[in-house]
């Protein structure tokens, strides 16, 4: 069967642009036992991934150039020779963005899509959600009374640290760069928002919008507003470093005030992470979320883009802001 | 009875200087019950110090001007209107910066001066001894075969941490100031010291010294060396952030490359501290020191110097780097 592929066309500098994604059709294999042939229905675009199309050592492989991109996708079995994977079936597996794959059914997972919608597997209930679960749980471990402070809070993880930080019974502030996402925020119950792009003194709105100071963290900008959340942090702070997505760009190493003092001065505790790091715990974080989720008290909320070919536009679109929640391509 | 006294004379704008301090002759208050008349034997000049002559907000309250200045002090008494601490006793408390005080003895603790010399109780066996057990065995958890890295290694805390780390079965690194620091590392057990003053190409000669890369990383300068530190951590690295000696005279926010990126790669725990969150466990940290101590495990290293009169010298020495292990001075 013939499908088509994104292939990395080459590795980029600075900010990825299109020319960086090469459209091209390929042949899928023939598929051997245990094997099953998948139809894409949902593509995940993350901040990660930029790191991979750099050849730099990271916490995972750097793609190849002239080789698919890959990450999360939720896709549909059309083609079986597995018994635990029937036709039918829908599964989440880390794929080639292409219109089909063939895959080894022992790295798929089947997804419950009665549940919940498919592309949420993506999402609330899947990398994103386990990310602001053990991020904010486990190591951020707020409780009730506390201030939590989440930057990018409108994005796929952001908004889910923020929904659990209520949950918890938090005093709940974000920060994310349109109007329009500080509205959604609020709407989902955060108790302040900053549009940081808007606020000339980012500093100063942060301290007025957490009064008793901050208790944790949650970053996954850095930069500027992380400078600014330093010198709000109280004593015995939490901080998850879950992403960096202001300097994931950047051609030079980015330099900006020393942290460590303000660290010592609170015995802040910060924590760099990646979920994987938590892999034998994901089965008890996924329990959770979907019961929150079946509760009501979780929502997911996501940005999709319609149609194959539009995979790099989205892609691209994480670094200009344009997602509000989970990022997803609706390719079939 | 009339004491000698050093005041704070005024706070410190940059690098302390001799103007900062001031004699002064007082009169001592007479005894009520359950107070002690001590006479000060051995003074602790401590690096955190330099944060109290700051009117800035930090971990422990500013020193007031015109009002002595107060620290760790092992001292005789000399009159007793307390049951607990007949004349004769030894003692360490926090006190003031004096010939003889006046104290309640609730306050103080005695100290068994037949098991290490008394100005232990101020290194060794005290603050810094406490600092090195907590941060590296309970922040940094130090495995056989990791390797440990400390800076400010010839220091108080330092030398302690170095070899506590050897206790463990790690590989030990440190980084001082003179290449006579650096032998007495190597004397000691460290498996590599760095003369970072003469050293011209830091990075290169850190990660050489830590071939496996860097585990955990014991912080007592900050600077330049910490961000050469931060290329070189593994994996689930653990940090504890004890000082930041480097930047304790800056007039200006320091700045550097953002440590965040390199933290979040490696899923590294970076943890600020200050002895006194741990109060509650000081007497199993006490017990251990002493444990290792009198099995000839750990060393008890100071520089001290002699003579009231030079308290404030010894102090300022700190930021010269002119002592090895626990400065002290020595005043009867």
């Amino acid at each position: 069967m013939k499908t088509q592929a994104i292939l990395l066309a080459s590795r980029p500098q600075g900010t990825p642009t299109p020319e960086q994604f090469q459209f091209e059709t390929r042949e899928t294999p023939a598929l051997t036992t245990g094997q099953v042939l998948l139809k894409t229905r949902y593509v995940s675009v993350d901040p990660y991934m930029r790191g991979r199309m750099s050849a730099a050592k990271s916490y995972v492989a750097p793609f190849e150039v002239g080789q698919p991109i890959a990450g999360g996708v939720v896709a549909e079995v059309i083609e079986s020779q597995s018994d635990s994977l029937p036709v039918g079936s829908t599964v989440v597996g880390n794929l080639a963005w292409q219109e089909f794959n063939v895959a080894d059914a022992q790295t798929l997972n089947s997804v419950p899509v009665d549940k919940a919608p498919a592309s949420y597997f993506l999402g609330l209930l899947g990398m994103p959600g386990l990310t602001a679960y053990f991020g904010l749980l486990d190591i951020c471990q707020p409780k009730a009374g506390e201030t939590v402070l989440v930057s990018g809070a409108a994005g796929a993880v952001g908004l889910i640290v923020g929904q659990l930080a209520k949950i918890k019974g938090c005093r709940v502030v974000g920060t994310a760069g349109t109007d329009e996402k500080v509205s959604h925020l609020k709407a989902l119950g955060f108790d302040e928002a900053i549009n940081y792009k808007t606020t000339p003194d980012i500093a100063k709105a942060l301290a007025a919008a957490a009064p008793n100071g901050v208790d944790c963290y949650f970053d996954n900008v850095g930069g500027a507003i992380t400078d600014a959340v330093y010198d709000l942090l109280n004593k015995h702070a939490r901080i998850a470093l879950c992403g960096q997505i202001s300097t994931y760009n950047a051609t030079e190493t980015p330099t900006g005030p020393r942290p460590e003092g303000k660290l010592l001065k609170t015995s802040t505790k910060l924590q760099g992470f990646i979920v994987s790091d938590y892999l034998s715990r994901w089965p008890e974080g996924i329990a959770k979320l979907t019961e929150w989720y079946a509760a009501g008290q979780l929502k997911g909320e996501e940005t999709v883009t319609e149609g194959f070919d539009h995979i790099p536009a989205a892609f691209l679109g994480l670094f200009k802001g344009d997602n509000t929640g989970k990022a997803v391509v609706k390719v079939a």
